[in-house]
C-alpha cells in the first residue's frame, strides 16, 4: 500500500503523458487528412478556385450590382427594333451561331491583329461579379512560345493518357495519337489563353475578392466564342488538363491568375473534319412556365 | 497517507473520464466545426459543384473531344469573309456588345416568345465538355409564378442584407432597399432561369459525371447575353444567393439540377438608368506575345 501510494503522483504524470500525445495525435491526424486530400497528382490544383462558387464573405451582390454605391446614375436607351426585326435579328443570329463547330484542323494562314483585338474587346464587355473584370486575354503570336505551349501539353496529356488507358493501350494507341497531338497549337496563327484572376490587389496590397470569376469569365468566352463566328475564325473549347501551372509561369502571369480555358484561332484547314454530332433540340433544353 | 493511497483508484478513476470528456469533446469539437462550415447561412449550397472544377475521372478530355469514338467524321468549312469585312464585322460586333449594360428597369411590355426560343436556341449552341449539353432554360412568363420567385428571393437577400449590415443598417436603409427589392422580378415579361446539370442520368440509372458543366452553363449564357443584346432586349446577371434549392423546388427541377443565373428578359423601362461605370481598355486586359 505503501509502495502504491507513493506511485500516485508517478501515475498522474504518466497520464498526463497519456492526455498530451492523445491531443497531439489527433492533430496530427486533422493535418494528414487534410494534406492527402490536398494532393491528388490527377486533379489540376491550378484549376481549382476556392473564391469561386462559395460566396463567404459579406459582400456579395446578387444581382452582380457594383459594390461603390458613390457612382453616378445616368439614364439609359437601348436600340429599339420592330418585332418583325427581333425576329428576323434572333434567327439570324442562331443560324449564324448554329454553323459554329469546335474545331482541330487549324490553318497556319494569317489573321489580321486588328480581328483579334476587336474580338478580345468585344469579349471585355462582359458582365462580371461587382463590375470586378477578373479576366486576362494572352494571345502568343510567336512561334517559339506557341511550339513551348504545345511541348508542356503534350507532355502532361501523354501522361494522362497513359495513365487512363491502361490495358486498352496497346490497341489504342493509334487512335489516341490523334487526341493527344495537338497540332494545331503550332499551327493556328493565334492561341488565346484566357486567365481568370481569382483575387485582386488593393493598394494596399490586401486581396480583393473576384466574386464568381470564373462565371464571369466563363461568360466573357461565350462572347467571344460568338465573336469569332461572327468573322468566320474557328477553334476548339481547351481546358489544357494539369498544364495550369506550367503555362502561367511560361506566360509570365501573377500568381493570383489561373488558367480557365486556351483556344487556338485561325481559319479551318482545307481537310478539316469534325465529328458528326447533333444538338439537343429545343423542347430538350428549354421549359416554360 | 493511508488515506491517499485509498484515493489512489478514485484518481485513477477521475483521470479515465476526464479522458473520455476530452476524447469526447475533441470529436464533437470537429463534427461541430464541420457542421459550422457546411451551414453558413450566406452560401448557397445549390450552386456548390464539386464535379466541376476537380477533373478526377479518368475519362475526362482536355479538348471537349465527346468520348464517342464510334461517331463519322465529316468535312467541315466556314463561311470566308475578307479581311476588311473581318475587320468591319468584328468592329460592328464590339459595338453592339459594348452597348450592353446590365439593366435592373425593366419595362412590363410584352415580348415575342418567338425571339425568346431564338436566343435560348443560339444559347444551345455552346460547346460544352464531352458534347454534353449540361443546361435547362427554364422561361417564366406566368405573373404567380414570377411572383413567387421575387418573394422566395427578396426573403433571402432581407436577410442577406440585415445581417451582413450591422450598425450601419439604419444609416443605410434607404439605399439598401433598392438593393434587396427586385422589382424586376415581377415586371419583366420573362424571367430564364438557369440550371447547370452537374450529372446525367444513364439508361441504367448510373450517374454520369458532366465535366466541366459550370464552365460550359457559363459560356452558354454568355452566348445567350451577346443574343438578348442583338435583338434590343435587356436583363441583368444575377445570382440569387441561397435561393438555388428553394427556386429549383419551386419550378420542379430534379436533383441533378443547380441553378446557376437568373436573367430577367425585357424591354428597358422608359426612366430606366445605370450606374456610370466604365470598362478596362484592352491593354489592361489583353496581353500579346
Amino acid at each position: 500500500m505503501e509502495l502504491f501510494s507513493s506511485l500516485t503522483p508517478v501515475f498522474i504524470a504518466i497520464i498526463c503523458v497519456l492526455i498530451g500525445i492523445i491531443l497531439k495525435s489527433n492533430r496530427k491526424g486533422k493535418s494528414e487528412t487534410k494534406n492527402k486530400s490536398e494532393s491528388r497528382p490527377w486533379v489540376d490544383d491550378d484549376l481549382r478556385d476556392s473564391t469561386d462558387l462559395h460566396v463567404e464573405k459579406e459582400d456579395a451582390d446578387g444581382d452582380w450590382q457594383g459594390l461603390d454605391e458613390n457612382i453616378a446614375h445616368v439614364s439609359f436607351s437601348a436600340e429599339r427594333y420592330s418585332e418583325g426585326e427581333m425576329i428576323k435579328r434572333s434567327k439570324e443570329f442562331y443560324e449564324l451561331l448554329n454553323k459554329r463547330r469546335s474545331v482541330r484542323f487549324i490553318s497556319d494562314e494569317p489573321v489580321p491583329r486588328e480581328v483579334i483585338n476587336n474580338v478580345i474587346k468585344a469579349a471585355g464587355t462582359s458582365p462580371s461579379g461587382a463590375h470586378t473584370e477578373p479576366w486576362t486575354f494572352v494571345v502568343v503570336q510567336d512561334p517559339e512560345v506557341k511550339h513551348r505551349i504545345r511541348e508542356i501539353i503534350e507532355e502532361e496529356e501523354e501522361i494522362n493518357y497513359k495513365k487512363r488507358m491502361g490495358d486498352r493501350w496497346v490497341n489504342d494507341l493509334k487512335r489516341l495519337r490523334t487526341n493527344w497531338i495537338k497540332e494545331y497549337l503550332d499551327t493556328a496563327p493565334y492561341l488565346i489563353l484566357i486567365f481568370k484572376q481569382v483575387y485582386g490587389l488593393l493598394p494596399n496590397g490586401q486581396k480583393k475578392t473576384h466574386y464568381y470569376n470564373e462565371i464571369s469569365v466563363s461568360i466573357a468566352c461565350g462572347i467571344l466564342l460568338a465573336a469569332l463566328q461572327n468573322v468566320g475564325l474557328v477553334t476548339v473549347t481547351s481546358t489544357p488538363l494539369n498544364c495550369g501551372p506550367h503555362l502561367r509561369v511560361l506566360l509570365q502571369r501573377p500568381q493570383n491568375e489561373k488558367l480557365l480555358l486556351l483556344l487556338p484561332v485561325g481559319y479551318p484547314s482545307k481537310d478539316a473534319t469534325v465529328p458528326d454530332l447533333t444538338r439537343k433540340p429545343l423542347d430538350d433544353i428549354m421549359v416554360v412556365m
